[in-house]
């Protein structure tokens, strides 16, 4: 029985279900619109266009082996009719055809469909100020965009560049303009933190501090009123505490699901937008599917709906979409939030929950920070990685894991381990003896995932009890009040230079000789233990605990985090 | 209360075990004792000690924070007492005693135990021949071994070497040797592939060439029978087919576990040898534990017992037992079997079972082959990886998966993530949706692991069917008689050297432009589809079904794993 699909939006989840069902299907047809020109584009790769990582735009719409996915491409390889400038503008379900409009000339038709595909994306938030259309101003959207973009800082005509937003594009953008055009960037972001609720206060700090480093100026807790500029031409961006010059502005204050359509179609979309499926990405009509940038799905580790626009999504979306339209039933379950970004020699990932987001959520939850070798210690290309577990008190349910890392591969590996189970409600002790595959080149013998959830179980147990660097700049900042005794337990030569700096406060006794210098720390006041990581200050915190001290605290991640998050010790 | 606990081994599991019992119950005492003076050393670093990637050896026996772990270390530290130089010689169960005898002077003794840990490790396997004890000949095992291999390959001596097994620690240390000191090296192997059984002949075979590329030669099929030398000293190696030159030569054929004493002392062994434990670590004596090395644990996909023999297992173990001996209740329920080797410039890795191992085990399997860019293909830094997955044809059960990739995380990262699940029997919809973190610097949106689990998937359902590069090599060796059309299907500049190359036998139709050109191809004999990576001749291959072709193979892999196996075309 052959079928007619017509699927309206053809960048991601469209060209996927479309060629997938082609495949299952060889006989049927399929129709794929678009109102744009531009179609199955990588938008996901535009920052590193814009940062020259890439060097033509014609690679974000090339197959990897080269051939531009234009319509004649869709045509030929993959026998898939593709109308571009044609715009979907009602969704006539009880006749099953969709209305469109040939953005050329205007003129409205209608096409036919058997089964429907509403692939229709997400656009990017606008701020709604005055000055938002001056030339210079862009939403990293499409290829036309990074064209734009990267045209200007070529020219040399970028000097200051002002990002609004640090979620991913943000971040990327910020590289892009720093890293490889030394262009004076700055951040200005609502929050307090970048990847605000995705990553803790801790993690964010640390991957903040390097982008400084890598010459990004932040400005947290500021809100854009107005962007301003001269002949049409952007010049500043206004904040509710400073002015900002910008000869381009990039606004990356997240996206909003196309879902008008739908919705206008009487298809279930949730109060936000984003229209709602079913695990067959099913809307409430039978012979209509969605996902991708336009849809919400389920997230299995709260169950409640989420938004999460991700190319990667769309692509497993898709071909569960193109396997059901040729009548299988296929499942997508839902997410449990998965994310990596590259940040200039480092990266952020987590999936799961966050402590906010756990704790939001309505879970009684803790987090532990672990900082370790991601490899062999003694293998000579290692690098430290710190990861951050959050676990549910009662149950010893993992909720999700984070971490901060080299910009290779280590530390994604690990998030994705995690991903793999998170909705199996995995405890501590499948993290603990997660079977890590193992060779010095690869991973510790102990891997920092386990050592992770080993910590998390002590710390649930306490018998490791203490706090991250942030809670340790709060100790550290009320050090002339002799509230703590900050007790550094390693070796002499390692605490050497902290005692010369802070002969009032800070202390050292290293780890081994404890037992022969109990006289010498107060047992009236908090015990502050640190060390390298947080490994020999948990030894440490076991002697005290054995000789009777009562408030011993250990600097979970040590040192290594101590500098990471920048406390002045 | 305060128990004694004795552990006979101090190598990796013996020190985690006692470590985390002193911290459970730093009120209690333990004596870990050792028939050695070298202790708690890194074992798995010696090849990256002999190849000079670790500059001292020094550093495979001291803490991430440059500690040595002697027993002054272990006094002070950890708290552990403990005797080297002592060898256990018989385990009194009734009396609760250890009988030990000291190596400097024979005097026996005893030590008496509320808990015992056996973490007695494994031993080289010897291969009995003559020659076995002439100097330079040696058994990668300690840090003593490592530093007498390197001594003689820096002082000049060392001109050809030998290694006797092509599995993790021969082939790291064939790497050793060629890479860094440019010696002449070689490879003997009883079976016909490098790491038998643990990976496919294809993978096997890519791996191999690219060590052959870096200046090993491999023998395969062949057994030494003798190890010659003059004035005491190694000179050749004997095999039933050749004889090798040789100043150094490594025994790497395996090792067997160090479990006698256990069985002396009538605890359950295995027949092959090796402890056996239940999922708490403990022997059939409930005041015995055992593990790593020396023990026997569960395969949780064969449900059949299995030695691993790896320092990742013996850390893992060791934690569980230490917490067992403080009264916990911490298990280790099995293994899925994961490993990775650094070979050169890529790595090996897998986890569950290989086709050969999963048809062994009496599953009814099928095996199929994918290579893609280990991230997006437009970002600068990808690179090709080839991943195997193995699956139950009627369950669609996920038995395993291994792959060849670059020296670096990402292949590793996806090995780790199907590892995770593998004990909670993933069917290949798990895979196909597996949420793997995106962004172009880590994956591609359709990461190579969902796409792995699709091609499964297609080759069950049968519309994708075909061979890896091992099958394409017996088609093509059979080309002059013409059974088969070899159809490449790329684009015509693709394809035109071979086609010169080979006139009488290459054929090339562009994929998109199949359906113009139908009458070209043969309907009496198998057509052979090939293009770069094995998409496009899929593509082709429904386009062919479609129109009545009914003997239809696609090669998976493509002309990139056609070329890293090596065929010549």
């Amino acid at each position: 029985m052959s079928q007619h699909i017509v699927v309206i939006g053809s960048v991601a989840l469209g060209p996927k279900a479309a060629c997938r069902f082609k495949r299952l299907e060889p006989g049927s047809t399929v129709t794929m619109i678009d109102q744009s020109s531009l179609i199955s584009y990588g938008g996901c790769g535009i920052p590193y266009y814009v940062s020259g990582d890439v060097s033509d735009a014609r690679e974000l719409c090339t197959t990897s082996f080269h051939m531009v996915r234009d319509p004649q491409f869709f045509k030929d390889v993959k026998g898939v009719d593709v109308q571009i400038l044609t715009k979907a503008t009602r969704i006539d379900r009880e006749n099953k055809r969709v209305e469109v409009e040939n953005m050329n000339n205007g003129e409205k038709s209608f096409i036919d469909y058997d089964q429907l595909v509403i692939a229709t994306g997400a656009s990017p938030r606008k701020l709604n100020l005055p000055g938002e259309d001056l030339k210079g101003v862009s939403y990293v959207c499409n290829p036309d965009d990074a064209t734009r973009i990267r045209d200007g800082i070529s020219k040399g005509e970028v000097g200051n560049a002002v990002i609004v937003g640090a979620g991913f594009i943000g971040l990327e953008m910020a590289e892009a303009f720093a890293d490889m055009w030394g262009v004076e960037t700055s951040v200005v972001e609502i929050t307090d933190q970048i990847m605000p609720r995705l990553v803790s206060p801790a993690l964010a700090t640390m991957a903040q501090k390097h982008m400084e480093e890598g010459g990004v100026n932040f400005y947290f807790g500021e809100k854009v009123v107005a962007i301003e500029g001269e002949d049409g031409k952007v010049t500043r961006v206004v904040t509710d505490k400073r002015t900002l010059d910008a000869d381009s502005v990039i606004i990356a204050a997240g996206v909003i699901p196309n879902s008008d359509l739908a919705k206008e179609a009487g298809l279930e979309v949730h109060d936000r937008g984003g229209v709602i499926v079913d695990e067959f990405m099913r809307t409430n009509d039978a012979a209509i599917y969605s996902g991708g940038d336009c849809a919400i799905v389920k997230h299995l580790i709260t169950g409640q709906p989420v938004f999460l626009p991700l190319g990667s999504m769309a692509n497993r979306q898709g071909r569960v979409i193109g396997t059901n339209l040729a009548g299988g039933d296929a499942r997508f379950d839902g997410v449990v939030g998965s994310f990596v970004v590259k940040l200039f020699e480092s990266s952020l990932a987590g999936t799961g929950l966050s402590l906010e987001t756990a704790t939001g959520a309505g879970f009684d939850a803790i987090s532990v920070l672990l900082i370790q070798m991601d490899r062999a210690h003694f293998y000579p290309s290692k690098e430290l990685m710190t990861l951050e577990m959050v676990v549910e008190k009662e149950t010893r349910r993992v909720l999700g894991v984070q971490g901060y890392g080299s910009a290779k591969d280590a530390l994604v590996g690990r998030i994705n381990s995690v991903a793999a189970i998170l909705k199996n409600k995995p405890t501590i002790d499948d993290i603990s003896n997660m079977e890590m595959a193992y060779s010095p080149p690869f991973a510790a013998a102990m891997d920092i995932l386990n050592s992770l959830a080993n910590l998390a179980d002590n710390a649930l147990n306490g018998i490791n009890r203490g706090v991250g660097p942030d809670g340790f700049q709060e100790l550290w900042d009320k050090r002339e009040q002799g509230a703590c005794f900050f007790l550094d337990c390693r070796e002499e030569a390692d605490a050497a230079e902290y005692i010369k700096r802070n002969p009032d406060y800070w202390h050292n006794i290293p780890q081994g000789q404890i037992y022969q210098h109990l006289e010498e720390i107060p047992k009236d006041k908090p015990v502050v233990l640190v060390c390298n990581t947080g490994a020999r200050s948990y030894e440490a915190q076991v002697m005290l605990d054995d000789r009777g001290f009562k408030d011993v605290i250990n600097v979970q991640g040590g040192m290594a985090a101590i500098k990471k998050y920048g406390v002045d010790v």
